[in-house]
């Protein structure tokens, strides 16, 4: 610390010492109120916020790196699920007052090896404190070609239900948080503490709506069916279950249907540009799976289950409210 | 409501209720997860982010109406200072359950009336539920010609320094609300529930150095001295005070100096623009006042009091931990 820095209030220290570490060009080091960015010339920008807050999204014994880095990648699955490139990020960090100096440091290097990870970089932030809960919001900004963005809206009875990944890990790693599920490997509660942002497929040329499975993949994929107009079809059997999900045994099927944390993509591809996904999924180490498609009626849901009949699940996911 | 809202979990519906009618072009009417946007072709991206917390810097009974318009209005004073021009914003409410349909009715009418204001619209957001104290984060996108925003540290020994508006009221308003201060007509109040951001000066031909008052304007001219490598010499009997800070008295000059809440722009001026800004600042209607000028010498900040010797303040401003 310089003599200069030591005559400032202590959060300009805190800034300086773990989140400038992490600016990247046009955050000015955060020394000025603002970023300035020259934005990619002929892009569109894709924006996205998304606020955590401690006792809902996070545990509060979750170790503070994977707590920066959730917030990160829930994000980056957001533009991912666009087809889009991240940028860069800002972000509000309110915590209660006497925080130690230690939580910051953890914060700051789990944000620092997801920036290397997935390119982006700190272009501002706000740390503020609260008599409440640890309090945080990022805003992610990336790009993509002029009108490259799938809406929810554009599924079309025909096209396919895809998804990335497995789904259910997330909402199982909770239960194992919870103490309510035995996860030898540690494998479920990774998953649910580190969400893996599927960035890299070129999701503008290939599916014709697309959104990332966040509350639940059977609520996310009603909302694609209610802003569609359509009604979908899936199957239980099909469901990409990681060894770990299904080795919890069919009680938990319904938890992973409908659980939160998954940060999947979903997808609703035409037949003719499925064999594109399977190869561009290739190129980029990504699983896909086909999980059913979309069928003319009214907008809903149909699970059927592994003895080929329907299953009656909630649509309802995750609410705050 | 719609049959298909009523089967979506409240969340859904709040937002359709509430902040839907808040979002602009690009914000795919908050039903998708994303915004998408073309900038403006040629120009840079301004980006600013800022939280405020319930019993941090707001009070817990003040209005819905005016928390949401502080909190635009504070990051477009940011904005302003950078004399950019603002575009759109993404913003994250945290609440308390329960919270009633009421404070989000208020909360969304007073961003309506200020996105008329200002010309801006909401182009994302996020809701979650919070066991703390109400925390909201705003992130403002705003636009600048390239190069065209100052920072902090071109201030240099000879340019003027200027203030817009008045000085004091913000911090004065906060005294009345915690009772300390008397305010009959109830002017300082809504200053420090509504700061006038001073949007509309081409800052970026005027000022060699920029920031708004937020944290006191002697520790904020601090941090343009020390950005800048000058010593910055202000005189209190030049200070901009309103009639009601005036009428205060001379025991508050020291808190109009170093509170907060002010949110009026601190320019550098070097001699041969003061003309420019002056004739700029009558086509805005915005008052401009030259408080003092940059000094040769180590980054500090003197006040000459209105006797004419130095007064003794504290550089410290407020700071969060």
């Amino acid at each position: 610390m310089t003599e200069a820095d030591s005559a400032l209030p202590a959060e300009f220290a805190l800034i300086a010492r773990h989140f400038r570490p992490l600016a990247g060009p046009g955050a000015r080091d955060l020394i000025d109120d603002v970023a300035v960015i020259a934005p990619p010339p002929g892009r569109d920008l894709v924006l996205k916020v998304d606020a955590i807050v401690g006792g809902v999204h996070f545990l509060p014994d979750d170790p503070p790196e994977t707590i920066g880095r959730k917030l990160l990648r829930v994000n980056l699955s957001d533009i991912a699920a666009k087809g889009a490139t991240p940028l860069g990020y800002l972000i509000s960090v309110s915590v209660p007052r006497g925080t130690p100096d230690g939580w910051f440091a953890g914060f700051a290097a789990g944000l620092a090896q997801d920036q290397q990870e997935f390119g982006v970089t700190l272009l501002g932030g706000d740390t503020t404190s609260t008599p409440g809960p640890i309090n945080l919001s990022l805003t992610l900004i990336g790009h993509v070609a002029p009108g490259g963005a799938p809406s929810r809206a554009g599924a079309r009875a025909g096209h396919g239900i895809w998804v990335t990944g497995t789904i259910g890990d997330g909402a199982l790693g909770l239960a194992v948080a919870q103490g309510k599920l035995a996860d030898p490997t540690g494998y479920l509660l990774d998953r649910y503490r580190l969400p893996r942002p599927r960035l890299g497929l070129p999701i503008g040329e290939i599916a014709s709506a697309s959104m990332d499975v966040s509350d639940g993949l059977v609520q996310d994929l009603s909302h694609i069916c209610r802003a569609s107009g359509v009604a979908a079809r899936i199957e239980a059997a099909l469901m990409p279950l990681s060894p770990q999900a299904r080795g919890a045994g069919p009680a938990w099927l319904a938890t992973c249907l409908t659980g939160g944390d998954d940060y999947e993509l979903l997808l609703a591809v035409p037949p003719g540009r499925e064999p594109a996904l399977i190869a561009a999924a290739a190129r980029a180490a990504i699983q896909v799976t086909r999980i059913g498609g979309f069928v003319p009626g009214a907008p809903s849901v149909d699970v059927i289950g592994p003895d080929g009949l329907p299953l009656r699940i909630s649509t309802a996911g995750w609410s705050h409210f």
